[in-house]
């Protein structure tokens, strides 16, 4: 056990958000595609899955939008492999659709009982719950579920000691209307949620990691508690 | 490399959202710092860290609140540990507050012209480029970036063989009210993100793990793609 915090930890202290990638060192094939699959088998809000992975290798599209995702200029001068990140909209996220209508049923596989009780309690959860009515909520729940899936491809990356960035400094409307334009989504059930990129540090970082200390972010509730904001 | 993919695959396959604690096994102090300890060094956007665990190992209190809180009845009935995770609100995550000043000053310690650009590009960024503009998107932003952390306490839980599950089962007004009535969280700067309990499962999960096959989520996209929807 300690070796396998040894090494996570490791991990956590030598990933960095990557600004100069190595242009002459690429991804292999076999290691993105794990990544990817590290992505694809994350946990979701009952298990919905709301994510697409757009997986760029050649940037002649996304260099020609530059101009709208200035946080993607670094990764475009050596990056490896960009990834677009998208979310799935309400019209798919809601109970009685056809996508989760798809999953509980050709993917999930639940059981009748199961299955009519997540219908019934879905938009409940949804709407009471979380709050989650309009158009950009319930795209904003979705979008959780996808950094999820990023917090793992970061993880996983580092692990394998691959350089990674994740990337949100980019116009989302501008984007999702050029990826629509270019045939790259359909923007009646996807969005974009994030972005990341993938390759190899040309050096190492110019700064420090920093965090806050550990006692100004977690803190211990016992039954005592009270007044400890 | 092979040896660290195989672990972590086999920690992807092995974690299920546990829904049967063994009462009887607690996560040692150290395993839940260290848990903790790879939440805290998460990336976040702008190195924002804009997120507070909060974390349970007596439940009298979440008993007390439990028939607002449907998703966590499970883990009530022997988790070992549940963490309420925080999210900052838009009162401290806009360009100025004392908070974002607090963590480019104090805890990046930023140079002076690096610090005034970001003062300059942060309410641009949120509101021009992410639409983040009322209360709720700006704290769903928030909430993203602790769904990363979110993401790597499940993936690290896993890889130590210990169980978890992540949680959205509750009414999220309610449960931010009444932990501040409790005097547990100041609701001015924070909100309730998401809920995640640890422990070791009683038996094995009692279905298989499902996922859309690859080709169903992963695109990869060449230069002359389009139309691949």
């Amino acid at each position: 056990m300690e070796i396998i915090k040894d090494g996570i930890m490791e991990a956590f202290l030598w990933r960095d958000a990557c600004k100069f990638y190595d242009p002459a060192k690429k991804v292999s094939d076999e290691d993105m595609k794990f990544i990817l699959e590290i992505a694809r088998m994350s946990p979701s809000s009952f298990g919905y899955e709301p994510w697409r992975f757009l997986v760029f290798q050649d940037f002649t599209f996304l260099n020609e939008i530059k101009e709208h995702t200035w946080g993607l200029v670094n990764s475009l001068n050596g990056a490896s492999h960009i990834v677009i990140i998208l979310a799935r909209k309400k019209v798919d996220m809601q109970a009685g659709s056809a996508y989760v209508e798809y999953i509980m049923n050709e993917c999930q596989r639940l059981p009748k009982e199961v299955l009519e009780r997540r219908r019934l309690i879905f938009n409940e959860f949804l709407e009471r719950d979380m709050g989650a009515i309009t158009e950009r909520e319930v795209f904003d729940w979705s979008s959780k579920q996808t950094y999820i899936a990023l917090g793992n491809m970061l993880t996983t990356a580092a692990l394998l000691n691959i350089d990674a960035c994740p990337i949100e400094g980019f116009n989302y409307e501008v984007l999702e209307t050029m990826l629509e334009e270019k045939g790259l989504i359909d923007s009646h059930h996807f969005g974009v949620s994030v972005i990341v990129s993938f390759g190899y540090r040309s050096r190492e970082p110019d700064h420090e990691k920093t965090r806050q200390p550990v006692d100004s972010i977690v803190r211990y509730i016992d039954h005592s508690s009270s007044d400890i904001l």
